[in-house]
């Protein structure tokens, strides 16, 4: 098996689990330390992708554009990457990241909505990024729908496109089915995100690696929306087991793991009952922490809201929903009450 | 894929986490949580197995036959199972576990000596149990050697035979092949048994079940040793998805994961460098407890310490090297402080 380009995205997926509060000497640190073990690819922008701060997504401590120039000053041989999702980011942001220094732009859509990516994958190309196609959500379409996606904005430009599993919702076997589809459908690279709300994010990420994935991503310690990331340390731990050489320094990883994000942590990355019922209800992970704040406003159980969510099929976007489905469901609560009486 | 038979081991390997200190209340409690949720088989003993209350394995805080007594009264249709390792069992703790109720004994041994547990199993057929040989470390040896010695368990009496993955040391493909040279190689049941110090007791559990494996093992919130244990709540989730039934009820799982063992972590399972080491390195992972208190005494990075017991091939029962290599480290150290001098 060949060694998969890993992405380290602890400064973009991590920044959920930290209400975007990164500030550009920490974004300085991590990425001189990635950077120092060799890591190819290092995420920077705000969780939900560039421009992102807003009150609907959360707003950032720090302007990200600090963030990106700290990240930049620090990289040496790695590449900085950006999330970009059409609508909360605009063409300007994508000219002003290849200004800064960006060198590849992530453009991540529901799964089902590719054509929405169009004109900024051709932005990002004339700005002489190179281009990775985010199909969110991956688990709500099967593999044949993903594929056309994917063709789409191959079609577009793309130089990769992954597979994301945004509700740490897939098994290793429809891993499998949906990387392997994607490598027969395209002649460009097909990489794979996984979250690990049913513990699989290292095992899917195998399960990818299996089905000839050629990227992979993770964070360091797991820090990510929900319940976490593949951890980036223990990726490249179990790549080395299994005889694949990253040429990425395991040391250097699990150092920074271990001293400068374990520290951060507002609560640890463990499978709770709330993640697991998000992974189970295939609901968008960074949806959970206005969940739990919906939850307690409204004396719920997150995970009714959760498994309401499930029932609706809300994808990104649709924060608002949350809301509405706590107040839907309190009503009923107090209907039944009423009832009782 | 056939419904596999899942022992819950959180009274027993979730024991090592709580420095044995379970109370016969928490397992009458935990016990009926998990016979309502219909667990087949729920395991109960010190971490370490029947008479294993000793200094070198840490003492229980309450009788371990006083534990085994709440679980049978409060086990409706489960089976009551208990861990066994010949030495620190011995033939009356096997009479005695019959006597009081228990159905299921699980005899572990260092996975090149099966040859030690003949007597036991002679004596737990004898008494009416059930057994199950478990080769523990089974990432030391290739699986030939493994269906060699799972062979001689067959012989002795067992109704099946796992695959322990005590380091978490494995990854998918080194799963899959030892379970399934096993399976040919037996005409019994086979069962895997999974750590998470590689992020992978959910995922190794899933390549188990693929290579065929008919029996597995998970913890509630993934309490145990070092990095934990393949939650069992997460993995009735994981076989739903995979549509694959065993009549588990998922909800009271999630609920007692969440209401009856998240309260009494003393530390969250996460894989920390620590953990991560472990699995890496390949070192049992109850060491790692008595690890951290000797690099704390003789001030040394706890990796130094677990990475020279893997170095050493340390195994099950050779707790006492840890203290023999934590002062050779020092000494070492001080030697060197000398030369610079």
């Amino acid at each position: 098996m060949k060694a998969p380009i890993v992405t380290d995205t602890t400064l973009r997926d991590g920044s959920h689990a930290v209400s975007h509060s990164f500030t550009p000497e920490y974004v300085g640190t991590v990425v001189s330390r990635l950077a120092e073990a060799k890591v190819p690819v290092i995420e920077v922008s705000h969780g939900s992708g560039l421009g992102a701060s807003t009150i609907q997504q959360g707003f950032s401590t720090h302007s990200e554009w600090l963030l990106i120039e700290q990240a930049v000053a620090n990289k040496k041989d790695s590449k900085i990457a950006s999330l970009f999702v059409p609508g909360l980011g605009t063409r300007p942001e994508i000219l002003k990241a290849a200004e800064y220094g960006v060198e590849v732009l992530r453009i991540a859509v529901h799964c089902t909505e590719a054509d929405v990516s169009l004109q900024y994958f051709e932005q990002a190309k004339k700005s002489g990024l190179d281009t990775v196609g985010f199909l969110m959500m991956s688990h709500t379409q099967p593999a044949e729908v993903l594929a056309k996606q994917a063709k789409l904005m191959e079609s577009y430009g793309a130089d990769c496109v992954y597979v994301v599993d945004s509700a740490g919702a897939l098994v290793p076997e429809s891993v499998r089915e949906r990387v392997a589809r994607l490598k027969d459908s395209l002649s460009i690279n097909v990489g794979f995100h996984a979250h690990n709300n049913l513990g699989l994010a290292i095992g899917n990420t195998v399960a990818a690696l299996e089905a000839g994935a050629d990227q992979i991503d993770g964070t360091l310690r797991g820090l990510g929306a929900g319940a976490g990331n593949a951890q980036t340390e223990v990726l490249v731990a179990v790549l080395k087991k299994m005889k694949i050489e990253t040429g990425i320094n395991l040391t250097v990883l699990m150092d920074t793991a271990e001293e400068i994000v374990a520290p951060i942590f507002k609560y640890p990355s463990v499978i709770d009952r709330d993640n697991l019922a998000t992974g189970y209800a295939g609901v968008y992970n960074s949806f959970l922490l206005h969940v739990r704040e919906a939850a307690e406003k409204f004396k719920l159980n997150p995970v009714a809201i959760i498994e309401e969510l499930g029932r609706r099929h809300a994808v990104a976007g649709q924060e608002d929903w949350i809301l509405d489905v706590a107040l839907e469901l309190q009503q009923k609560e107090l209907a039944q009450k009423e009832l009782v009486k």
